[in-house]
């Protein structure tokens, strides 16, 4: 093996998710995520922080509608009548991630990184967010980053993702 | 929004996964990965190539033994008996992905990456894969690594999984 000498992951982005896990098992917490947009990139920064898998049980990617409706049981007319970016999407994502996974907290993903407004005409920027405790209210939080490189969405996506999570670990919300 | 002007994930990969959706999409497959040690990180890097959208379904990352089981319907008996990193648990882990998603093809990748031998003792670099096509018998390849730095191995795992799904998005296996 040739070492590269660069990460596979941005540093900047691990070093948030260690502080975020380091909260989550002081509390005893596990968590699962449901992504879209990010497609996997919070819980594989999640995985590289020391002692994720005290609290990392995994993740549902859900890329497509096809598979938001298959895999986490999200409402396929739902998805037709108001596409994938909107509130009750995401609150069907972490409740159905829940469902599915032994996790005592989900957060979920929905949003449109860009470069081009999504096909349901949301614009680029706009991401929420569902932030749940097993057997309480998900948490939902709507940004809108406005556009931008595509890279600097993600980043800002997966860091206030993170933020989400830490804040529902210390608060019990 | 302040860019800091670095990829969220390694370019090197992403270049890499570019070339892997062009030949999926040539040949009109889907894909949906079942990740353990990489948790998310190759569907993170699919979903960074060109025409992702027509080709990502997404992603059921499994990092716990108690996920393999609820969220991919992995034998509980035989990850205690086992553990998770052996041909059997792959081979499983693909055919729950294909079961709980739309798509075609379904790549699964299970290992230790280090920087200790996982629970069961299985030692750091060894890693499975399964790649299996809807309908089809997986196909099983089993890869030692080595010991090395945990990224490195990332690295080479993300990269020998990208090269199974072009391998067999080509020869139609």
């Amino acid at each position: 093996m040739t070492p590269s000498g660069k990460s596979c992951i941005d540093n900047v982005l691990i070093d948030r998710a260690k502080s975020v896990v380091r909260v989550l098992k002081e509390r005893g917490l596990t968590v699962v995520t449901a992504e879209s947009c990010t497609a996997g990139l919070i819980s594989a920064v999640l995985s590289q922080a020391d002692g994720a898998g005290d609290v990392l049980h995994g993740s549902f990617v859900t890329y497509t509608k096809a598979n938001k409706a298959m895999a986490l049981g999200v409402d396929a007319e739902l998805l037709r009548r108001k596409g994938s970016v909107n509130a009750d999407v995401v609150r069907q994502l972490a409740c159905g991630a829940l469902e599915r996974s032994p996790a005592d907290l989900a957060i979920a993903v929905s949003g449109v990184l860009g470069p081009d407004p999504d096909e349901d005409g949301n614009p680029v920027g706009l991401v929420f967010f569902a932030c749940c405790r097993r057997g309480a209210l998900p948490e939902i939080v709507q940004k809108d980053y406005g556009k931008g490189p595509d890279d600097e969405l993600r980043r800002a996506t997966v860091t206030d993702a993170l933020t989400l999570l830490a804040v529902s670990a210390s608060t019990g919300r």
